[in-house]
């Protein structure tokens, strides 16, 4: 085998990624059988090097050994498919699962599959819309031999060196990462690494958004209530806070040279562009496991991690789950007032 | 003088501390003339050993020199009230600021009166509604000789040695802070003081607040959503949480016997006992300055306060203070979904 | 069974916390057998009502069925008891777990032992060195039967309802809440409230911590540095710094009157009345698992919990788990320096 | 004036932000006089239209009405040299602080110069090492004027339209921010923003470090202490941190199609490359004052933005300004154990 031999791949999911992922693989060489619980998803792929299947079965019988199975599914069918393909596949074939499971689970699947000489490989998978032109990169975690195997795949993937200048320290290493592509450890390390990148990534998104609403504030000093009350913290110097700064402006102007410029400011330049008061959001903001996974790896080991655990905790509280706790907070100070002096 | 001597002391403000303190004052022999811009505040205060006022003027002309005056009115009314008094009184009198005022106003308006020879003193407060009884925790800033001169006010004040055993490791040490009050240190040392105590209340408060929230979500597993998807982090081990604990009752146990049990748990008890849902609040959460002080104060001095600054971060988010940056996350995570995508 | 018969018990282990029960037990005339792996601790136990036994097998042996056993020993060594005893009770009998032990544990634990028809109850249990005079919180969980059983032995150790004043705003509840016990719920409902209170208890402490810390950092306006770099940020006002304030004397001072008085405090006080500036602590504090497992729990069940969290990281930050981070900024700062630069 | 005439500027310092400004002016056709208290600085910068000034006074003699003069000096220097420019220039002229001066300042200089007719810009520049290449980000305070004024050198300095690509929902928006200069608003507005964005950089930083720090703590179960103490709680799943992940390399594949990949990555991945455990850094990371008045114009606005906070105070900590509040929590602790005990 070589990093260049072209190879056989079957996808199972044709989702946003895994139809990306297709499209990156034949159009550098590789061929893929493809299947998706949508049949019609399956027949927008199908094409040149691309043959579709309508049961996993189908597809399972549509490769050439040792097969190489890529499970692109969300992460609550992921165990099912596992479950499924552990009665189709044969000793030496290989799994790879692609998508966003919890490092954990990889260990186990791998235990269970091992059982019938089945390889699991976990291979964290980031690049948003943009991965399927610039590739996308690639954390993976299993046994050497079967990633070793999968290397003309992992190539193809990733960005590969070009896509950023090279790091200038970086003398003498050998190694994928400058590829885009990197084996972790053994299995659960590639979600692992994948799990903590998410976790940074909830942490920087949520620095971008504190620091614009912080300059959405900024002209707080013009709009000083009629009169205070006892209830409410007057601005000490509201000749401090007069601006009237467009925040999507701001978001723009970022993306050009600064040290903030990022993909995700991008994203939010792009928002602000279509509705520069966001007024289509309600502002209950998702999480999808990664974040509380890394905050909990965080706390088992013992590792302070105070800025994603904000980050998370950010998310919880947009969607109300800290409303009772606001509530005791009114209740104490409700009853400082002297409900409780009346009873005395 | 002596710390046994009965004094005059000018009130002003008889909102619920200014009455009780009057009351504490008279029933250990001291003598008070009282004023509030609440003509029946004053009605009510009269009696035995108190004289009301219908001005500032008259009652600063029916005070002893050198006269002791007791401003305890809003925050906001401080400023017009010292320079009023400015106006008023002679070199040596002695105004007593026992609000919650911005330690850095103490040493402004100290500078002020200092110019006329009048003495500044700030005062700290604290103790509720069971003060009246119990005593007044009193956290005190100014210059030693009027501070040694009120001495007698403050030991009444106080609530006294006996309401606390004694510090076991504490040999030999004289001062005045087992009675219950303290001579901090120059201007605005005891308001500096105070001020950190209230953001420690802050943090004690939300700590309690976050427990009984974690408690009153403990039957999370009995409430699986019929079907995961893709924005829902499904718990993983929904067997752990199906416990129904009564928070009220939680609050009522720990005020007995508990390490954490404490004047703001009893607080906490009263209110669920009335409200086990706490239906009536909003949790809407206001702030009243020393919080956002003391967090200043910390950043200034380059200081970690990561616990108090988060329970002020809760009050402001319970506001709505934060919805601007969840809707930059939403926006954000909705770009990811492939907005974007379409327009490149 | 009446509340008020007098009971006997088995307390393994007699460390402070289990020598304090039997202390507080035969006080109000119940009768304990006690055994401890060290033979001196028994024998100093042993006394009117208290007979000592020297292995596992001889204190089951000396007690009436059914059974009960109150287990009091560390964390790590529970399970192992409660294995020997799984082979040493009979159906009926009930084993009490009165220590910290994780609430998932005792879920499995129940299981483990109702196989063989024996109870298992837990009870978190708080007061420190207090507790044998003013008695012990208890926080309960199990099968309302044996808890049941248990109550005059809960009624004894806990503080009584005289212990504290009662709420005012409780009419016409009953339970044992004001007794200073409660029954919080299934297997595990015990510890889990326990281990809530303990998260509460970081952040309390925390609170304290930290703002002892910025008022010992009152007076940096007094040490403004010579010359000042680029490095450092100069405080803008250090006219608003010159505070020297004795933290012991503060401490000492909020324990008489004050909203944040508490034990918490008052074992402050103490520790800075024997060393006022801490000499003989590193500060590497220590975390016993409740704290970690409040998080986690918050976590899972999608809760913020920002300032008990906190807590925990500043103690994980403390015994320098965060180093690594902080290098990797430090290293970030240099490379802004230009060592990227020179490369390029 | 139009957008394309050349200009001739006064630059005062030529540390690496100074020099390589003039170097990208002077490119594009721009003519400078230049001025640095280190005459060898001045020396270097000569050249084809760079001409050298000795002092302040000969580079204001240098430069034809209305001069620009841009201050690229330390904040600590930038009050003297403005108080210098004051004497030295006419009405009309106008000054332009490049630095990272508080916003604050700019308004009070804005004010100062006003007095004179002289106009204050205040321009947040960011860039960093790349800057002279890639152009650098602008963030412009001012009257609208002279900003317009100054519109060619600004449109020189930034990396200009090309450098990103469009974002997809921005149509019919006029202004300069594609171009990657903004004005921002009035006096001290673009010091705002330019503030804000280093909070969020903290942010970002932050997150990388915590996260890559989680990643070298992912081996943990492999390092079990022979034996568990009371002080010391047990990893409870120690076979879910068996990995030996190389941070360094997973830094640089990080740079390559991840959603984290940034300038900052880049950073943080020749750092590792450099020295993988990062030997030569103490972990006592600085921190230059943006951060600081993020967090304080947060806490004046009543705006949370705890992820930027924990950034900064993660840096506090990591210079051991938490260490008395350490100690106090480890005093307490002691106290937990029985100092209190003895002495009741």
């Amino acid at each position: 085998m070589t990093t260049d031999a072209s190879m056989q791949l079957g996808m199972i999911g044709l989702g946003r990624m895994g139809s990306s992922l297709v499209k990156r693989l034949v159009a550098d060489g590789h061929r893929c059988v493809v299947y998706d619980v949508d049949a019609e998803a399956v027949a927008r792929s199908v094409g040149q090097d691309v043959v579709g299947a309508s049961t996993l079965q189908e597809l399972v019988g549509g490769l050439e050994r040792p097969r190489v199975l890529w499970i692109m599914v969300p992460a609550g069918l992921v165990q099912s498919t596992v479950d499924e393909l552990a009665e189709l596949l044969d000793a030496g074939d290989i799994v790879v699962d692609g998508g966003n499971s919890y490092y954990r689970d990889d260990i186990a699947r791998a235990a269970q599959l091992a059982e019938k000489g089945i390889h699991h490989v976990d291979c964290g998978t980031s690049g948003g819309v943009w991965g399927v032109d610039r590739g996308f990169c690639l954390m993976i975690g299993g046994e050497p031999g079967p990633v070793a195997h999968l290397n003309p795949l992992f190539r193809t993937i990733a960005p590969g060196e070009a896509s950023a200048h090279p790091t200038p320290g970086r003398t003498g290493s050998a190694g994928t990462a400058p590829q885009g592509y990197l084996h972790c450890g053994p299995s659960g390390a590639g979600h692992f690494v994948k799990m903590v990148h998410n976790g940074i990534e909830y942490g920087m998104m949520a620095a971008i958004a504190e620091g614009l609403n912080i300059i959405a504030h900024a002209g707080m000093g013009r709009h000083v209530p009629a009169a205070s009350d006892a209830e409410t913290t007057p601005l000490r110097d509201p000749a401090a806070y007069q601006y009237d700064i467009d925040v999507g402006e701001v978001a723009e102007v970022w993306r050009r040279g600064s040290v903030i410029g990022s993909w995700l400011m991008d994203l939010t330049a792009d928002a602000l562009a279509r509705a520069p008061a966001l007024d289509g959001f309600a502002g209950h903001v998702s999480d999808s496991g990664e974040g509380r996974w890394t905050v909990m790896a965080a706390v088992e080991t013992g590792v302070p991690a105070a800025v994603i655990t904000s980050a998370v905790y950010e998310r919880f509280a947009s969607r109300g789950e800290g409303d009772f706790a606001d509530k005791v907070l009114s209740a104490m100070r409700s009853e400082f007032g002297g409900h409780a002096e009346k009873a005395d």
